[in-house]
């Protein structure tokens, strides 16, 4: 891969949460970065000390208009000659988007299919698109979740979304794409954390210390990673992965953390005489897989294996979202 | 299941060759029957000789809109409480949805998001969905395809769509829906044709008695089913198969025939002197599947089992379709 200062990358949700460390790792290799991110989840702060250097590109875009993001993303192609797009834009709000599936619709879905919309047509031939174990449904914590594992039955329409654009991708990697890597995601913590149960808890905790309210009965129990090795994890994959499609679980080597490990970590980081509240439900909400088996075996066959286990990963992410929040 | 005669059924794309068959079975057994189309590859002649009847409802609408979708299917469902809805409703031209995605987005998945918001707006709870083996991708002759294969990696927009589709069902049905089926189709054959191999044969043998063309080198091999058998078989795959979720191949038993004695077959019926040219591909356009290997299985366990192989059921399409075109 051609990698000279003048090639370009561009990072669709380069403001957000994962798509912001992204945007570090490539501006601080030297190369021309575009963004492109409405603004709805990301945030320009995260991005901030970057964008007075000529390297880097910010356009506040709705991904949905097609003709306004072929222009944008044609200009920069045309000046820095751009070999990956990286596709990290999505509503990270799962509940929100089982109220209204209209959410995941827009800008889960469509976002994928306008990106490889004008990808076709400035002929970019290169997608990294970050996909999510939520693709699988609920197989039950005895079925070990491999990629080519099978039926695909998403219980949320950010799950469905999701397999909806795999299934876009895989599509366009037949019509037009060179190739494509299908990266699907566990839970990811770490900073600047816009989302997810750990922020939630010491929100929480700020405005009452005294007491956690947890939604379920705390026996959910999932795989969680930490954002710095998700990034070094999707960098090794494409560098080494050079099938037409390629598609890697990324997670940890354990099964998980559950719930209540989650909520007794942060109220001994941050409130240390908080009561726990637990619900009665299996589960946090409807769209929530309780408990899964993540396999990914083929991620460390390719020869990453992440550093940090799920319960390492969520004290170093609840002792930087602490200092995040200033709690 | 109460099939009082006030009791009614809605069919997406009932205008279509394979929901116009639905329509005539429902219509036929005394049921309320709302149909909605576009008339985009629907035609009214398809389902006329019903049309004077106060048992019929047809609207001529594009499912994309929402607002007014809502509002005739709640007005049917409020005068004739709808069980089942047929979503039948799909571009069928692959290769235009691959020279334009923007085709399948619209009509093959927009259609299906459409229906399932009008669905929870007004309580309905029950869905059988058209799907497609096109889910599944390219695995090769020698992969059998089952229900549970994995991973689905569709070549063309439409079997993207399609598996799109399913997602939205499947997240659909954990959030409002309380039943749904999913139906994989095999080719399909019969009349009204609107589409496909043989119709498509026949016309240029009409306009050409003397030479028929013929895309790819003739050695793709697809399993193929009457439409009257594939439409017993859903019914009887509704009636059966009570799980919250039904996914279901339907196909005939054997592996299927080839587009070289599909040729020969229509060459002899309708112009026994016409030479057969073949291309040079092994596939007849890019998304097409070349061959595979369909396991019916699940349908068989069931208790339905095809009463025409592959060639048997061509051979009456061919006679069929050689009629409706005046050939």
């Amino acid at each position: 891969m051609d990698v000279s200062v003048n090639t370009g990358i561009i990072i669709a949700g380069g403001a957000g949460f994962i798509g912001s460390h992204l945007v570090r790792h490539f501006f601080a290799s030297g190369r021309h970065v575009l963004v492109l991110d409405n603004l709805c989840r990301g945030r320009e702060a995260h991005i901030k000390d970057m964008l007075g250097d000529g390297r880097l590109t910010f356009a506040n875009i709705n991904i949905e208009d097609t003709d306004r993001l072929t222009r944008i993303m044609g200009e920069f192609h045309t000046s820095h000659p751009v070999d990956v797009l990286w596709h990290m834009a999505a509503n990270s709000d799962i509940p929100a988007g089982i109220a209204d599936p209209d959410i995941d619709l827009r800008d889960t879905f469509m976002t994928t299919h306008s990106l490889l919309t004008a990808m076709r047509r400035i002929g970019l031939v290169r997608i990294a698109f970050a996909s999510s174990s939520a693709v699988y449904g609920d197989h039950g914590p005895d079925t070990p979740l491999r990629e080519d594992t099978g039926p695909l039955l998403p219980i949320s329409s950010y799950g469905a979304m999701k397999l909806a654009s795999e299934a876009s991708v895989s599509a366009a990697t037949e019509h037009f794409l060179e190739r494509s890597w299908v990266f699907r995601f566990p839970n990811v913590v770490g900073v600047p954390a816009t989302h997810g149960v750990i922020l939630d808890f010491i929100r929480r905790l700020k405005t009452d210390p005294r007491k956690l309210d947890v939604l379920g009965d705390g026996t959910q129990r999932k795989a969680y990673l930490h954002v710095d090795e998700l990034v070094a994890a999707m960098l090794f994959v494409v560098e080494r992965s050079t099938a037409r499609r390629n598609c890697f679980n990324i997670g940890p080597l354990d099964d998980g953390v559950t719930v209540r490990s989650i909520a007794e970590d942060v109220v001994a980081s941050v409130a240390p005489d908080a009561a726990i509240a637990y619900g009665q439900e299996p589960r946090g909400w409807v769209g929530d897989v309780p408990r899964f088996s993540y396999d990914v075996g083929s991620l460390a066959a390719l020869g990453f294996t992440p550093r940090l286990g799920s319960r390492d990963a969520v004290r170093r992410a609840i002792d930087e979202i602490a200092r995040q929040e200033g709690a």
